[in-house]
């Protein structure tokens, strides 16, 4: 995590916009049969067929989304892609294509450029998405990321949100709250390093928590191990938020309550570890942690049979009638009404 | 353009992001068949029939492209939408969509954020095209937005950038450099307001260049008029950073020259007059202005007759042979190499 003071430093200004634009995008190939015309255009174009196409766009701040201190640029690329790819799947859909509009201040350098798009790219070939177009300027301050990703699905097959119903159990892919806790680590070392910089910091204990924060995967895997298992959820979203904000959007917008049961939540023993370690209680860091970029779902109660004990899916609980509300079930059999406490990034200051 | 001091003040954090968008969104109805699913799901559907997709997407900076002391948030937004529709005019479709990201300050109010929607919705209604999704977060200064637009165009029926051939004419609509003249006036009376607030500011003379710096409008009509004359251009793209750069798109990615004249060049008088005022050459501003948003296109010669003396459009020159360069013959006959001046946003400081 510490900078090489000798790489070399290309300034963006002797490019220019188009010298950049034109170097990054000669390692970027197109592969997928809908991409007609990637970029060099005033648009891109792509093909549709019989399918219906699903857009979703996020942005990304310095200082408010990433911290460049312990984030490298190629994991910053990559993780950019994924997390709008993981609302694509979210729809059941498969994603083609992304845009890329990045903004940097004069801070940045070729190179650093460069390293942001490896990233970029090594999503691409992951995924098999075609990077189509984009934008690039400067900011007057730190950098930005701007990323569209465009998916398809087979007509009518768009899984929504507001589908949910009552008795349909309740489905999370992977487990839940590693992605927060990376954080928390890469924050206290961060501390550490600004006390003492020659302290070499052991993060053995802590290598799939900070993976889940630094190179998070989106679950392109999902939609075809439903396939296999014949079955079509009836509502779903992505965990970006954290699970109880995300369960929030199904019940509201499906109308219904829920339930969902503490002993149920998916956590990795390195989750539970950290969680004594930071004295952090580990329900509070599944339901709210967000950016586990893992899938949540309801499927009919005709399904049990066909989800229970697979590894990819744990069933925490099930949909109820609104009146309900969302309630969460203690190891200890107590009811508690769940709260929507996924980060808002509103808060930070000018 | 001067604040009024006494306007209602929401804070941003109070509301939440889900809180924005909900207090934003509703406002918005969609209008498009192809639209089946726009904002409140981790992605937007949109149906594609037999067509082909168009996306195209541009970043704004408060402070690198635009200045919100002479620019009303309200202009901004309906400015941030057509400056993309403009792109997928260019490619000879029609836009149907758009998704807008935005990241504020804590120096925005909600009440500046709804001004800035208001402009959004205008320029929806406008042009016909429906948000269908977008991302709001804070930013650690001033605003910025990111804005996708997506349309259709009949299979094969895109024009691109790099199909223009030797003999065509180059024709390009409406006139050129105004916005970049309005943009000096509102620079000029920023100046004279800082020196003196009470100073009330004589317009008239400038009204068209103000108009089209703040307010410019996308060619959407084009295609109906080109069609109407049985015309289908050979290429095309639109002017947003200046005529001469524009030219040097369309011939680099076709491997042609050209040779534009001088005397051709669609000049408004406002234009003529603020130049002399102004002390700047008109032919420069003509060919580097850059955010005119007309189309400049290239048809075969054989539509001279057709388009010819029609007011819409202006023949400036016409395509030549690669080794002959890109040539501006003056209007004393002289050749001089023409020199792409767009403007650069790169070379803005940290």
């Amino acid at each position: 995590m510490l900078e090489d003071k000798n790489q070399q430093r290309t300034s963006l200004a002797e490019l220019g916009e188009f010298g950049l634009i034109n170097h990054i995008t000669k390692y970027f190939k197109t592969e997928n049969s809908s991409t007609i015309k990637a970029i060099g255009d005033d648009a891109a174009v792509l093909d549709a067929s019989e399918k219906q196409t699903l857009v979703t766009t996020d942005l990304l701040i310095e200082g408010v989304h990433f911290d460049l201190s312990y984030m490298p640029l190629k994991h910053l690329g990559y993780k950019a892609v994924v997390v709008n790819l993981s609302d694509v799947y979210a729809m059941n859909g498969v994603a083609e294509q992304i845009t890329v509009s990045l903004a940097v201040s004069n801070r940045f350098s070729l190179e650093a450029i460069e390293e942001l798009y490896a990233g970029i790219q090594l999503a691409c070939e992951t995924y098999n998405v075609d990077l189509i177009g984009g934008d690039t300027t400067s900011s007057t301050k730190g950098m930005l990321i701007s990323v569209t990703a465009i998916g398809k699905v087979n007509k009518d097959e768009a899984v929504y949100r507001n589908t949910a119903k009552e008795t349909d159990l309740i489905v999370v892919t992977g487990d839940l709250g590693a992605a927060y806790l990376g954080l928390q680590v890469l924050e206290r070392e961060k501390q550490v390093f600004k006390v003492d910089p020659n302290n070499q910091p052991d993060l053995e204990n802590y290598t799939y928590l900070i993976e889940r924060q630094l190179k998070p995967e989106a679950r392109k895997d999902v939609a075809g191990l439903l396939q296999e298992l014949e079955i079509k959820p009836t509502s779903m979203i992505d965990v970006s938020d954290g699970l109880s904000s995300e369960l929030f959007h199904i019940c509201t917008q499906s109308k219904v309550g829920c339930k969902v049961y503490e002993d149920k939540l998916p956590l990795d023993p390195q989750v539970i570890s950290a969680c004594e370690e930071f004295e952090l209680d580990s329900t509070m860091v599944a339901l709210s942690g967000g950016e586990d970029y893992e899938l949540l779902f309801t499927v009919g109660i005709a399904d049990f049979d066909k989800i229970k004990g697979n590894p990819h899916f744990s069933i925490i609980g099930h949909v109820t009638a609104e009146n309900q509300g969302l309630q969460l079930i203690t190891r200890a059999g107590q009811e508690i009404g769940l709260k929507a406490q996924g980060w808002n990034s509103l808060n930070k200051q000018d």
